[in-house]
């Protein structure tokens, strides 16, 4: 029989105190430690040491509509202070980011609602948010103006048409990743209104984006890092292109932390363990993985909040 | 066409700043709205609503395990500090609320174990916390001597028998609210451990649970009710408890919040949206429901802090 | 390396032949043996072993609102069969059993509606079935007529309360269970229409209903068991009391399939592993254990229409 | 106060017959017609409709690890009848038709195991499936040899490279299409195997896949659609860029159908409702559209037996 003594560290029940901050909050919950609270803590103690390794590269993977739910400038921030070295993204996401930089917002809409009716009243939604036509308008302006500024003939891969994007942008995603040098990638570009806009274009044009030439980039990065590291927002192809990335290598991630609200039954890849992910050696076997299963509007604030601060307060 | 300015609130990008407290946080979550973040925060501004209602009465739903993981505390706090006229539980969470007031621990563990071993080590998991069959070897003996002082032949309700239970304890939820004189209702008591704990002293003692005997005095607080609030962790027969203690009444609930991690389509009341319950009257056509589909042992912790953040605030 | 050879069986891809019957289709999901399609399929195989099992009791738990969605038939025809040995429920499905019972229908709506003129229209709604409050005047009509036939002054356990209304139905759950002489437990009736009912009923008579009296006939039988098997459709207090009911025997359950939506993460006892049942020694450890994530108004008429034609089939 | 009659379309209880068909279990979930039982069933009707009306062009969307749970046959199949005008995939389920298409299995293995001995073994893991290195050594070996037959210096569509792979393949998805003319679209083909063995091919070679040249021909289809429908096995890549096909048209989509595990309430495009993609255009106004939440290695086998039942009725 197992004594009381030898089970391990108790369940500490949350305390909390009016005005505590949110890594007070964060490290209340990791000292009670379980279900999705737990792993939170965990995911950003993770988090932080995968930051503060400076001889890892630091992956960070953009999937859901997050942009459109107001997240898009944490991840901005996040790369303004240097926590991200290579960024992959849906297209929607990136479509967003330059809808919020060339002026526009999203708004505060409900999901109760006659989508026939917004429909007439020429408004998109995206479950509770809601998006005028009006600003695909000037998305269309903005984007057939900077593509027309792409040498006829060339031949470019969807990062470098990403950063020439985010070089005529002031704010957001692509417009910092530019400015700081950090390469964004979108494997299914096509799938997205930049997609969409780039068929237009190349209607009358003659240049060929081609899908591989980001991969020799990427790949020579993952041969070259000492230790690599990945955060996850979402699923979908960014969580895999990043996973499968370190394949090729000898090496895998060291760090991985993925929020998500699909789960791992049903057998796709968004919703997978990060264990999952050892057998196949994209992540290492001593990697240190955390997976919080929530909806990321909540957990990917409050987990960056709580980074921000400690990483703050060990500077002072 | 509906131009950008008749779009309502734009969805304003969540800012973060290093050492912000829970409640600014909660704050920027709400000024983005979207998704479960915004509902998240539009959960706190109708809780705080709620508590400062002095004419509202305010039921308290818990199911879920979630003493297990810490979240006991938080709950004795809230009744503690008065925010709570009326709790019903799960017997699980009762049960491991006497485990922890006893003196005994849960422990932090995985669910990445084999539970056949588990079993030979005598450590029972809730998903990943473990717990000692030692505890349950203490419960038995203090669950037995408080049964043990019941007068024979007497007829109780559960409530009476919660608070006997209560008075005999110092700390947690049901000795905060015996001692605070708040009823705590458990229409499945059998369904617990305390349950096999009654059947066990009822083999050889002669006092009868009456299971309806609650009734009366909670349906009177109903009828005498000016407003009545819920704020619901989980489903279970907690929420449709209290929802449905006021369909007997003229009223329904005015305010109502839910923290739940299942879904609608499911047809299941634990995952049933609040307008569902308008439609039976449960709650009234005006009331304010919000509902929040997410893990609670990060959604009821980062809520609770930022409703007590706010209050001390008003408070000073 | 390990070699093909040595990896188990393959994954035969499924094959689909025009008017195959269910039980091909589940054989053919069987032979694939994947996600939830392949527990599905080893959830038939193993609730046909548990049924043919003579020497074990069958306990049949019943979550979730499944008799408004048109799956209380099921339930009847297999106790009418002998399948079913012991049945937990919640008490919402037996209330909706009363109604169907006494020529009340439910109706197929939509969960895109207005609640608020749902509420107007006197229209109850469950997801997306409606039920009339006419109903309800109906099912007061019988019950209390039901409850006044009970003897003033008595003491009833809750599967007498049950089997006295189902003495005077004809049809569905109750009739069926009451006429094969199969108990039907629900800890909770208090939490449904039936509580309410006998509430008010309770204004003016004097029958106790022993909240306890229930356990010593339901824990006799199981400490009589030779074997023991659970099928549970969703979880709450039916799958809790039906998995704590051999806690108090040295056995425990050797068969078990849960039918669920829930998922183990969030810590609670629904979407809980059937393994971690094996940790509190609710399972044997040789227990064969499956769970099937999905949806049980598709999982169930599926199993249980190849459980029926395989049990048919070795019949002829 | 609404009359009972006035309610619509009574829930008839599903009755169950041994041995009765696919097709006859799937009318028994239309008549009870509740949660999503009822969805399927209307989802079959639905599909029915979209594959007998020879004006529309029927778009297939295959995301999630439908291939290794041995769910390709059923698409190779439904190409092969001819009920797929468009397929979109993923470029994991390519990778896995080809791996089957070659000789190699995939394995029923479990998920309850160690992924550090799995990797020792050389086994990789997608949730209960194993599959061995041994494949991708094989997978290698043809891809390249496939590769190595493209003409130096050209420049390709992802659908021609698509095709020129499954002409040198007999059975499965790939060759099927191939073989039948019907293009397959993989919008993000470098995340994937498929895109690591192009990785390796292009740096010794010099052979451009353009990222948008599938995009006219795919425009050019949609906008020469009377009609167009969908069925969507799960989200991701697939589901948008099916979707978004038809938004530079005047027209939407006038059926669809989605299988999805996911959830509207995360804001992501997988988990979204059809209904929102009204308000886009993506859906004509009158659009019919389903969702059945639940695993699709249940709903697609059930859905599409019935499917072929139905039309081979039909067709006698």
């Amino acid at each position: 029989m197992i004594h009381v003594m030898d089970c391990g560290t108790p369940v500490k029940p949350v305390a909390l105190r009016p005005g505590m901050t949110v890594s007070d909050l964060v490290d209340a919950l990791g000292r009670a430690g379980a279900y999705n609270g737990g792993s939170l803590a965990r995911g950003v103690d993770l988090w932080e040491r995968m930051v503060r390794d400076e001889e890892a590269v630091r992956f960070f993977g953009l999937a859901g509509a997050m942009v459109p739910a107001g997240m898009g400038g944490i991840v901005a921030d996040l790369i303004e202070r240097g926590h991200i070295d290579v960024l992959v993204s849906t297209g929607a996401n990136l479509t967003h980011d330059v809808i919020e930089a060339i002026g526009c917002s999203h708004y505060r809409g409900t999901a109760a609602c006659s989508d026939i009716e917004l429909r007439h009243d020429e408004i998109n939604r995206i479950y509770d948010v809601f998006l005028p036509n009006e600003a695909f308008v000037r998305f269309e302006a903005f984007m057939q103006e900077a593509f027309e500024a792409l040498p006829e003939g060339s031949v470019l891969s969807i990062s470098d048409l990403l950063r020439h994007i985010g070089l005529r942008l002031e704010t957001g995603i692509l417009a910092t990743a530019a400015r700081k040098g950090i390469p964004v990638y979108c494997p299914a570009i096509q799938d997205s209104m930049i997609g969409l806009q780039y068929w237009l274009f190349s209607q009358t044009h003659r240049v060929v984006i081609d899908a591989f030439r980001d991969m020799p980039g990427l790949l020579d990065r993952c041969f070259g890092a000492k230790r690599a590291g990945a955060f996850l927002v979402g699923g979908g192809v960014p969580k895999n292109y990043i996973l499968q990335s370190m394949l090729m290598t000898e090496n895998g991630f060291t760090y991985a932390v993925q929020l998500t609200g699909d789960r791992p039954d049903l057998g796709g890849l968004s919703g997978a363990t990060l264990d999952e992910a050892r057998s196949w050696g994209k992540l290492t076997e001593e990697a240190e993985a955390v997976t919080v299963y929530a909806d990321a509007t909540i957990t990917f604030p409050l987990m960056a909040a709580a980074l921000l601060e400690r990483l703050e307060a060990s500077h002072d």
